[in-house]
């Protein structure tokens, strides 16, 4: 067994891959080595440095070469790029390489994979290559494919896989040992965690546990020591909302049924924590209105994306602007107001989008509820008085001071406050209704939050000057 | 079996389970009798509505009270409120309720619970409390815990639990199925999906998924089935590395090892699935400066921590106020650069968050590495003159046509587009820069970043206004 000395660096087992890798990534040297392999056209050597790897760690190779690149390390990789290796990439990068392969090599992948992964892969083609490739495929592959594929996007039948271990409800332990000893390997599924117990008509009736099975004689009913109490999932639920019971009730593995209750498939635990990772990166983006896919997206992708996005702001920056040119007179005569008028309007923003983002997220885990939305607005309330009372003083004596007028200290001041407690309202209210009207928070808010407190900043500041210093 | 006719209810076994919820929540109206069982001082109908609940749903209905009535709701509870169930709130709530009972009930609810969530209590205790608690625990539980709290927060080492199944490597499958059912009950963990292997100085060799475990023959050598290649987790790991690790190799448990490589704990993947959320949550309220405990934080603490961004903010706001200062004189000769030099900030800010928010989450999620770092920018910088140049295009037009001022249609989108190039430079490059610093990123990046844009937004414009229009 190797011992690391350095506690920071991966931990495993063959030598050789620890070599490859340092805090968790693949070390540059390790990427150079591989990069000069490939301009020699050494591809035995590319094979023999990726030969240790795991198949995730071979999926990061490929991503750390520029697009233009990846199709000849694909192909000098050989062997190496399993269909384990396709289904671990990164959406856009494996788009991009299976675009190059013909229908046929992309049809014997898919039929190595389970049914989770080989849908992942087939709902990116488009419908031409599509249809070739679920052409190629055996009829039994086909069969289960489309039918995933009837399912909608993101949802629990797309997510599942429909290998699994389901057992009658009479049996005893010693009757499913025997039954998973028997079975051929190739037609079990590796990775299973849990055993479902089912009814003639093949409604779950409950879960057992590997270990409860373990530790049973063998003539104990599975009725016995099966769990009854289980999470069912809707095989159109969405994924999003799967996910939040695996972290509620800390599920290993879940039961899909369909709509009459029937098993279909399972939903494991490793599948979920990419959903969670997948649903916070999607929001965390979309708050921005940056693009969805992250950092291997199309440059022609990103484009379109963020350019929808800056031309909204540019509307609602216009708008604001628009506010500014009733007051210009004003504005004329009080050249002060056009230098202090943007920190109303930008600590305005800031406070709405800190109310925002917690918000956004408590809506999106399901934290934010009929029982404590009052509540939260009044917290909300009482926060952004408190802030803004802070923030108006520090900002209302500075420009009183600096500017040698008072009363322009306590409009700003008056503005300020103002602007601050309606970006904690706004902040809070529009991705509630935002979400009560079912359109999904974390895309629209933001626009609309900024929004509001562009123009009230300046309505209220330039309004106000206009009123007291004219 | 109950047979449920919306699909996107709930589906669990237990019918008053299902009863008290919707949509994965509980319902207003359960809420609301509970609420009212507790007013009329009904403590066994308290109790009969919350039996048929799951832990988690326990802890969801305390957090939908009012801080005040949670402690007369706990009461109600009786034992209803199980360690698990405390296990399961919320922290900030939990801290509340811990806070009132006497150290000797705190010490009973964590000698029933597994170390990691044991940990999580009592590493939110003050000091005071900390010993109080530790002092009434039994000599075996408080050497567990005192050894876990010598862990750095959020590591491993407060993450693992210490309860785990490790067997000798010499073993066959006979021996390790004889040893599972010999075992008292409460002796083993409940929650096990994997054996680890151990040589003689417990350092561990293998693992051992029970799949494999329960279809092999009893005569079996464990050598022959376990897998030999594992990711270890040192014990000092960040809780977030830890977690890529589970995710990049699908993992459902791992070992962690001490510095001299013994086994010492195990992680499993239903506390990764938190970890996940509760950086993500944290990373997505950090962007914007709120507080990091999300909805069910204290009035005080928010307060304190949105305060110091906005006052953050205040300053950086200051610095481009100076900047339009400067040009004061050329603003009073052309008042419509007052109404149009919010746009040109607003716009940069937008531009540069959305790669900010991409390049945060790629570092968070180590995708970002030295080799594609190069790539990346020369992208962004793409991306940036393209959405430049079009947003450029229409505001210079707009405002051409508006003002009837061509000159000032010209200074304008020259502005635009170089905020919006300064934009993603910045927004790629702060965060790169502060994360080799060792900064979090997802903490700091925003302020500078939208400094820099308003800045150098207002500097361009008014800049290339006073020398192209005076």
């Amino acid at each position: 067994m190797s011992v690391a000395d350095d506690s920071d660096t991966d931990q495993v087992l063959d030598p050789a891959r620890q070599e490859a890798l340092e805090d968790g990534q693949l070390r540059g040297e390790f990427v150079q080595e591989v990069r000069e392999a490939l301009e020699e056209g050494d591809e035995q050597r590319v094979q023999e440095l990726a030969e240790p790897l795991h198949n995730a760690d071979i999926a990061d190779l490929i991503e750390q070469f520029a697009p233009s690149e990846r199709p000849d390390l694909a192909a000098a990789l050989g062997d190496q790029l399993s269909p384990e290796v396709i289904a671990e990439m990164d959406d856009e990068v494996r788009e991009d390489l299976v675009d190059l392969l013909p229908p046929e090599v992309v049809a014997s992948v898919l039929s190595e994979l389970d049914t989770d992964d080989a849908v992942a892969i087939v709902e990116d083609l488009d419908e031409e290559d599509q249809k070739a490739v679920l052409r190629a495929l055996t009829a039994d592959d086909r069969a289960a494919l489309e039918e995933a594929l009837g399912y909608p996007e993101e949802s629990a039948g797309r997510l599942m896989q429909r290998d699994l271990i389901a057992v009658p409800q009479d049996w005893d332990v010693g009757q499913v040992i025997d039954f998973l000893r028997a079975a051929e390997t190739d037609d079990l599924t590796e990775e299973f965690w849990e055993i479902f117990v089912v009814d003639a008509r093949h409604h779950p009736v409950g879960t057992l546990k590997l270990s409860h099975l373990l530790r049973a004689p063998r003539p104990t009913k599975i009725a016995d020591i099966m769990l009854r109490e289980q999470t069912l999932v809707p095989v159109d639920m969405d994924q999003e909302e799967v996910a939040l019971r695996f972290q509620k009730y800390a599920l290993i593995s879940a039961a899909v049924v369909d709509d009459a209750e029937r098993l279909v498939g399972m939903i494991t635990v490793d599948d979920i924590v990419h959903v969670v990772r997948q649903e916070a990166d999607e929001d965390f983006r979309r708050l921005t209105g940056a693009e969805e896919g992250g950092l291997n997206e199309r440059t022609r992708d990103i484009v379109r994306q963020r350019l929808r996005w800056l031309v909204i702001n540019l509307g609602t920056a216009v708008a604001a602007s628009i506010v500014i040119g009733v007051f210009s007179d004003t504005i004329e005569q009080i050249i002060a107001l056009a230098i202090l008028m943007p920190i109303v309007a930008s600590l305005g923003g800031n406070a709405a989008t800190q109310t925002m983002a917690v918000t956004v997220r408590a809506l999106a885990t399901d934290e934010l509820t009929v029982s404590n939305t009052g509540r939260t607005i009044v917290k909300e309330l009482r926060v952004a008085l408190i802030n803004g009372v802070a923030i108006a003083a520090l900002i209302g004596i500075a420009a009183g001071v600096y500017f040698a007028q008072p009363l322009l200290g306590v409009v700003i001041a008056a503005a300020m406050l103002g602007n601050i407690v309606i970006a904690g309202l706004a902040g809070l209210l529009i991705p509630i209704l935002l979400d009560r009207a079912d359109i999904d928070p974390a895309i629209s808010s933001s626009v609309f939050v900024t929004m509001t407190t562009d123009v009230m900043g300046f309505l209220l500041f330039l309004g106000l000057a206009t009123a007291v210093l004219l």
